[in-house]
């Protein structure tokens, strides 16, 4: 962690990154909720909403539509990514180094570590070069903090996602994405095993307006500094809607409540 | 996808590569039906024909060809591949780098990526090198996105193929080579799914004429950018009159019948 | 080993490193004893101790904290560890080079050796690369020397820690962080093979205050050089009762019961 | 290929090098037919004939012997090759590189590769910085064209040979040296496929006089462009014979009967 | 194999190399014959006796103590080296390159090349890599070679040592260590084979005065040009006795009964 080091992606020490990488994670499957979100121009112009302080795709997309969207939106390029065709133990390939990121415009990177997988010791090895290489083009460094595979038991279980929130400190992250632990005590705990690094929530699978509202409520009150969220947006079909509650949320303080009642949200 | 990185192997956007690695890929085997295809000469000068963009060849004929072509047809090296004589997993070494291509008068690289190997992780990072070090070199970069191993139960399925051309996207390519899905409309969804990445079918085994045309004409209705032929070409008894009806279907517009009407292929 | 390479993390030829990567290694649960010492700020402000002669964390620690006591303590950037989340054969990934560790304001470098390992090869080449260069960067190397895996019936066994002294010797670290090897002569028996590599005791799991400074005593006695010491720090509640002791075993010769007569230790 | 890139080792365009790698590859055993061969002065002698272009060694018979015999052949490094004492599947390390090769003075690198082994992928990788190295020091490459390992079933089937001139031509290589494929008829086949790419017969394992040279005869007439032999020559009581024999069946076209006549091999 | 590589650890053409690694590869049990010897300054002593003409040492001892004897004797780093913690399957790790033992004022570097072992191929890479980085750095070569692992039936079959001389020759190596293959015509098959490359045999396990000087004499005779020697001298009561005899057998070409009688060795 270094201070300021994303400064650009945040705003008032918070974030609000659209994750975008599901073409590639996931494939068309997430865009059959909502089609047209197939195209990255949609989710892009969502990126210019004033509740998103970047955007995080993989970089295919951001080499082909950053350069329309520079001025309105922050650049995180995530540096690695596996498609779902794959079959084999938890693991991601490298596929956009640092300097490459830079050259698109990207602010930071975003990186998975699966903590507990077989090639965890592979993994935390890129990890190093990019985290190193980003410090050097003046890139933050966003870990998507995921344990997975054999070492790990639960991915859903409190400690292993503080334990994962504190990898991404001790490895040199400046904010961590983890999952929603479960209770507001449990993020606190997240939190507060990061130390100086930020946590962000992951949106993770879509759920309905009031449910996803309040665990970023939970976690904004727990000491997070924001959200990760992709499909919690584009797969609805009012995603400025959701975006105007976050903004509420997320970086005037608002409850679920006050949010849903000012926006429309949950109706 | 960077615009412009493939206008030297296009005409008005839309490109027609006659592909000939298969000396390496599968070996002479493929030169059985006209043994005389065996000679590189013979296949370079059909690229000479007005409907060819470019040729598709390994390292090895570039270097020995090319310097006799390079004013009358576009180069792109492909710069992996494997013989049929392996008989392991799906995956295939790079055997020739983005400089050296360039140096060979190269306006494209060509790089097989097998989504779902066992080797898929490796592959992407030499994708990752090969696309980044193509950017250096001014080179286009088209991807022969082809699922395949052991996290693919069918090669041909329309999701598959649709997901393929959504990682070449994805990874940066600026084309994408992808088998027919099987109709009009799995097509269209591919192409949606490439998003700006361009898509070109892939030619396949020689079938008849006729066949063959209607393939590549639903493919250019249903939004692809042209097509990468190889056998369906050069196996042909009068591949002169394939190459004239191609140019009509790809490139002027013309259905399958204008096109045998006009040039006599399918007769 | 070279002459005066670790003389900015030791007084009087000895040093006294407090060691605190047990956020990688462990995870949260070392910090139940002591919930406060999950925040690096509080052990940092240990580190300022006149005991200790350097603080040893990982590299994201050293980012976040080291800037703001550089004035205060020397720094050692452990530059290889796991998390336990990993299920693996015994292994460490480098996630730190020594010219970043450098950069970060680091005087030496900590590396793990898992002698027996399945892995003592790669680990032993990764050591090649890390020694040689701390010593372009003018850093001190001490190797954290711990026969660990299949090749190792006993870790505790006193010839095979006096072997892993020797490995250190032999590969160039300029100090051994050995166990205890269970008495005083195995101690000085493990002195003599390490040469002039310094040896260090480590500190392993809170024991009571009267035990653990007899270990120190005995291994000062015997040769050692001091001592690296994490949990039977930071885990007590008074932790700078115990830093008081160690300082008068370490450097001013004092006997347990002096030491603790003296500070109120052990009460 | 390149034009010219072998002419440093060719005559007329075809080449008779004089391989005496088998030290390595085979070991003592091969030298017992003729002690005296065991010692590289006898054999870099013979490559002092005048139908000898080339002689093939490996970097240490180069490094030791070529300085004395630079100005008298031509000089082929072998910059692969493994011990008969490996028992592992068919691959073999690298162990020249082509710079180093050059500062031997060498005029071209001759390299193995094992289409269809396990370690095929890893090859051809290795074969594409072999190849590319050697175009930056205008070294020509000469592939020992030589299928082997789990996906071949003969290695002796005409259809494989044919197969590895292939490859060896698409992978860049100027020369392609491959076993003799059975017949003349086989041979053509095997030179077709190598288009521009010139073959030399391999000389294998020791024959009677009339039967290695009507080989060559065949071979020649054939299209091939020359031979590399080496028990052959250094397992005979009189080499020197059979290298008469040899020049004038390669270079000026003589029957096997005609060159057994005119240098009394056979008899 | 360079002319001249290795004068500076040999006189008139021949080596008595003190090889003390026995720190690493085997650890503190062959120090108990004579405690003292655990203390590398007591070998360095040693190796100012006129006989011997370099000491071989792992990097971590050079680096220690050879400032101290670099007026008195010639050194050579041990370049690869594994603990016998590790119960795999032969292989060692490189553990410095030729430069950094060039930087320690290294006048060549040694490196074990484990023919018939299932990595035999990595070894050969490395071995590849050593060799080139010693020619920049004007370091000479000396391979151990020693046959072992499962391609290895019997490691002290002459025929096996003798091809194991010839792969040092093959390779590059100036220097072939290699065991006493039993009898003295083996041992000058073994010199026979290396061509050459240079021959010194290996002291090994310790043996009585008069065996030990009766198989350095055979070697001699047998043209070998030195030896290679640690336990059958430190492990001694009397190693300077022992290296007297050395001097006269190896150097004054002296007959074993003739050293015995003029130094007492044997008594």
């Amino acid at each position: 962690m270094l201070p300021h080091a994303t400064d650009a992606i945040s705003r008032d020490g918070k974030s609000l990154i659209l994750a975008y990488d599901h073409g590639l994670e996931h494939g068309p499957v997430d865009f059959d909720p909502n089609p047209d979100t197939a195209d990255p121009e949609r989710v892009f112009e969502l990126a210019t909403h004033d509740a998103v302080t970047a955007i995080a795709v993989q970089k295919g997309l951001a080499e082909a539509y950053y350069p329309d969207y520079a001025d309105d939106t922050a650049l995180v390029v995530k540096v690695n990514g596996t498609s779902n065709l794959w079959m084999g133990e938890p693991d991601t390939p490298v596929n956009c180094t640092p300097e490459y990121a830079a050259g698109l415009g990207a602010d930071a990177v975003g990186f998975t570590l699966y903590g507990g997988a077989n090639n965890e010791i592979g993994m935390a090895e890129e990890f190093r070069e990019v985290q190193e290489s980003s410090r050097e083009h003046d890139l933050g460094v966003v870990m998507w903090a995921y344990p997975r595979g054999q070492g790990v038991r639960n991915e859903t279980d409190d400690r292993t996602i503080a334990y994962a929130a504190r990898i991404a400190h001790e490895l040199g992250a400046d904010i961590a994405k983890v999952k929603y632990p479960g209770s507001p005590e449990a993020m606190a705990e997240t939190v507060r095993m990061s130390a100086r690094t930020r946590v962000v929530m992951s949106g993770g699978s879509k759920t309905n307006d009031e449910s996803f509202l309040r665990t970023v409520e939970e976690s904004m009150n727990a000491g997070a500094k924001g959200l990760a969220v992709g499909r919690n947006v584009f797969q609805r079909d009012n995603p400025i809607e959701i975006l105007d509650a976050l903004e509420l949320v997320v970086f005037e303080g608002a409850s679920t409540e006050e949010a849903m009642a000012e926006t429309g949200a949950g109706e």
